[in-house]
């Protein structure tokens, strides 16, 4: 452990650089606005005001902005809930999302079509980004605590890239329909961190026990993160699907089914606890399942009926994955999965593929209507329903595998010593990377000077 | 005290799924898309693109969303200001609400009318189903700390049902305006709750008073409930009137009854403290009643001067109220008020209810020109100004009477001792019903060790 | 500085409801509701519910809700990094913003020009009042600790009228364009603030100096406050642009410079520090002056690839300005800088400056086309490019010179000793101006009494 340096004294500032660079060179090159932010292209045909009213910015900003709310407030807050990682839960989940997005706009625009050899920008592709992100930052949790910016940023490089690719060969070449991303982002986001964190298995890491858990008052700052990724869901799943009443399906089917895990998520944790008291773990993870678990199926008719039901079986699974299968996980697989993404986004991700499926094998026309085109294009032109749904599930196996298949190679390229990860004994601990200041102690005049002394011999 | 149990092991449980169980079935039967938000009832007559923006869902979502956050967030942790009961005063408003929400859509569905027998859903069920959920969580604050999670989802049951009654005896039979809810939420949610817990009555209450009080840190996450609740105000009042300058007057009023209310509590709070020190509890609390009191008239032309006057009159009753009429509603009429909600929801909802009835008086149609129709609907067919004026106070006294004699059955029936409440001597408490973590309390290598043991043996 | 009194019994009673009442008296002779608030006004000539979606609310709402979330909780979170202050810092922001907002109505209501000798109100006016709220705040980052909530008004009351005159001078008299306020916003708070704080220099606050620091809790509240100022900041500086592609553009160049500038934070605080640890001042501050920096020049057509390089400057010069810049203005210049505003809105805001200038200079109508008149309006009339960029240097010296001047006369104003300044030894303490509770230090019920005992004593 001690023959290489936690050190991100050279690293991280190469690493940010060195990429930030090649990203500012390959904007440069690549990329230009759209239609609807350039000045020339908006007001060719637009002479007067009134159509600047019907700019994308106006039908997509809210719901990116709720995204964005969700991918830097609600993941990171959500990961606060160690006790001594806060600084890093919080501050890498930002590193790590700032790359993120940049770099998923340039693999998303390569694989999403060039408009003359240019990459278009927009509100759109800026949704896409943050939703390629949020996969990332799903991984991140999976290994949180036991990994060091540096490797964090090499995984998001080559996550990004597969993310891409995967989404591309889902929606462009399987047709697939998946809008709030219960397969591009939560299945894949899930699996891949988890091949990841079983290749950087640590099997002396209950030397950093003591600090894998939380203490009151972060559990509170996680509860900021869970209640932020709960209110926005809603706007998470409609936010890429068609104008209308796509849109307006899409927020009321995830509303209703997160509403419907929460108690489910609050009827099991009681129930699996011996003296039926509450576990915070299960509230602030679980009541979210439901919104992976529509973020398929959202956006076609699946009813508030439907969706609740859906919902309820999410936050049970997810309360019981936590309770049962994540112990087994870790010492059966050797699967240490921090934040217990498989039971968040792993299982809930692959529930909603399925349910997307089912629910897409139910489609007709007595059903959608003239609404058909927009929830299911090639339903309305050359597929049946059950071609529909036989792609959901071939969806579902190529994420999978691209997803297993690359962390497992990723997870590799992250074990090099090279990047200056903790050892066993100072995981989940903010001090390796971080100036900590000492905690407050005392509250009266005469003592601060003592605290003042104190915390320099701590950090000092 | 101890011949019952505190564990929610199996009650909870029971009533949750029992209850969403119920739910899910009556959505099933009950429930159906709006035409904004069915595929084929949107698309019947909308053949192009164009017209999905003038869908609902983009003149009323982002409000909503503003709303939801009030809701979780706002509520969620202005409640967390007592030192050992942030798990539950966040935790339980997050159930609570989830669950409130869903029945609020049907109570409110099968009062505000059936189409063909359907309930119809879309964003303006989930604004009035927040709505209904809000006047709850006032019930909730003034019962807090002294209840079980149970005991608040059965009291959720009978106040949502009796709102939804109320809330149509005012707007469809005595054709009351209240868009911001000043009767229907604030006013109703505060008596109902304080009659509540006046029926709960514990004489022994001061074995818990060390845990009824904030500390520090505490004091700052209620802040953020504050605060969140403070800028959306606008968004609330303003989320179910008619579209157009309604919704954009009704945003300001309340901006500026809000910002003159501020000024109200930071002056008032300094001057009855003796040292001149500001009150936190008066800061969180008092400087939102500017909001509650233009609930009712924010969407008239009650101009920016007339809301100042309201939030300034609002600021200064709520400062005094916990000063000099919380203590005296303890010690004289029994009533246990834990957030003071009579101090920010009673008598600022009683107020706006006034406010409300004068502006309607003086409504003319030199005023409000060809707007009338939209605000008074009545006026514009029928009523006189002075009609509205008086269907608004016979509003208030309806609101007022449910809320009471609702109030005290249900407290009667909340009174038996089945719901595993919690003792005098463990209210205020979250290890009653929570796995608690302990409190980091060092940060060295060398002593954390010692907090785990520590942690496990209060815990454990 | 036994010789005066802190407390603010009087002092802030009379100056908060002196100013509120002056606030309803100009409000009730000078504002009225603009056309699209109005419902005569409204509705004048639309009759149709249709139009009603054309109301500035829709179109302008959502920036402005962002835009509060910055002001409130972005930048009260913000200050309260430190250990013992953060109820000043949240609640002395609420209280001068809340103040500000009203003031700035009428003070930029008076110099945009009246409406038949009124002042007209909609969402228009409260986001620009926001904005000028906010160049206050910043101010009172510099001050931050070292004063009283009395002078903070007296300070707000000057710095919102210097404000609307400058932003008069340059936008109404020199045609600057300045959306995101780099210019009339940033520079002006920052060395306005400055400017006052050199003139309040105290050579003995190093007595304080124990409390002129952050501990673990308040760095996570502290990044509350930067991540909704980092992801709103695309709504901030697009707020008041044009409709259409000039508010889309803006926000898209604004997350592209935040994104590179997070990046350029990250590295550079790594490289500064001997051991190559991150520091939370850096991420909390330096991360957010890519935002700083295209707010003249995000609604031009800077390109994503011109903002990144932007955004990437101007995180760099913020971590240097804080490693190295920071501790010489103290020993130097004498100005003692709490937040580091230089640093984050000085440096930055210059630097925005410049590069709207550099920007307007390359405008030409190959690039702008038909757009041109809602950038550049003079361009499109009978400015040249040169002109427009000569015109936003000059705005730029303008804007420092009002700054420097305008602190240093309000400076001597907030020096005379009758505001309640809190002595040397008891800067950045709460106890001066607030009841403070004490800091839970137990969890088990046996020693829940002697906290409840401690906090006695300690604020008895």
């Amino acid at each position: 452990m001690a023959n290489y340096s936690t050190s991100m004294r050279l690293k991280l500032p190469v690493v940010c650089i060195v990429l930030e660079v090649i990203l500012i060179i390959l904007f440069g090159v690549l990329v230009e606005y759209d239609a609807h932010t350039d000045a020339k292209k908006w007001h060719k045909d637009n002479k007067t005001g009134q159509f600047d009213m019907e700019n994308d910015f106006y039908y997509r900003y809210p719901s990116f902005q709720d995204v964005h709310v969700m991918i830097f407030i609600g993941f990171g807050f959500l990961m606060t809930f160690l006790q001594r990682y806060g600084f890093s839960s919080v501050g890498f989940n930002f590193l790590i999302a700032a790359f993120s997005l940049q770099w998923a706009t340039l693999m998303q625009g390569l694989l999403h079509g060039l408009h003359h050899g240019k990459i278009h920008v927009g509100v759109l592709s800026m949704i896409n980004a943050d939703f390629c992100t949020g996969s990332v930052l799903i991984s991140f949790g999976a290994v949180l605590g036991k990994t060091s910016p540096v490797q964090m940023m090499i995984m998001a490089i080559f996550e990004v890239t597969l993310f891409a690719i995967n989404e591309y060969i889902l929606v462009s070449l399987l047709q697939a329909r998946d809008a709030g991303g219960s397969m591009t982002i939560h299945t894949f986001g899930a699996y891949f961190g988890l091949m990841v964190t079983r290749v950087l298995y640590r099997p002396n890491l209950d030397k950093s026990k003591q600090r894998n858990s939380s203490v009151y008052h972060s559990d509170l700052f996680a509860m900021i993160g869970t209640i932020y990724l709960w209110m926005f869901w809603p706007s998470f799943n409609s936010a890429i699907t068609a104008l209308g009443d796509d849109q307006h399906r899409t927020a009321l089917n995830t509303y209703y089914s997160l509403a419907a895990c929460t108690l489910a998520t609050y009827a099991f944790s009681a129930l699996v606890n011996h003296e039926g008291k509450l576990d915070m773990v299960h509230i602030q993870n679980a009541a979210l399942a439901g919104g992976v678990a529509v973020g398929t199926a959202g956006e076609m008719m699946l009813t508030p009926f439907g969706s609740m039901i859906v919902g309820f079986l999410a936050g049970t699974i997810s309360v019981l994955g936590y309770k049962y299968l994540t112990p087994v996980l870790e010492s059966k697989l050797k699967i240490q999965d921090t934040c217990g993404v498989h039971n968040l986004h792993g299982m809930p991700g692959v529930l909603g593929a399925i349910v997307g499926s089912i629910t897409a094998a139910t489609a007709s026309s007595s059903i959608y209507g003239n609404g058909m085109a927009d929830v299911f294009p090639e339903i309305s032109k050359d597929f049946t329903a059950s071609n529909q749904a036989v792609m959901q599930i071939i969806s579902l196996s190529v994420t999978l595998g691209m997803a297993l298949i690359g962390g497992l190679i990723v997870g590799f390229i992250l074990k090099l010593p090279i990047y200056g990860a903790p050892p066993d004994t100072h995981c989940f601990e903010d001090a390796i990377y971080w100036e900590v200041p000492g905690e407050e102690e005392d509250h009266d005049e005469l003592t601060t000077v003592k605290t003042a002394d104190e915390s320099e011999k701590l950090n000092g």
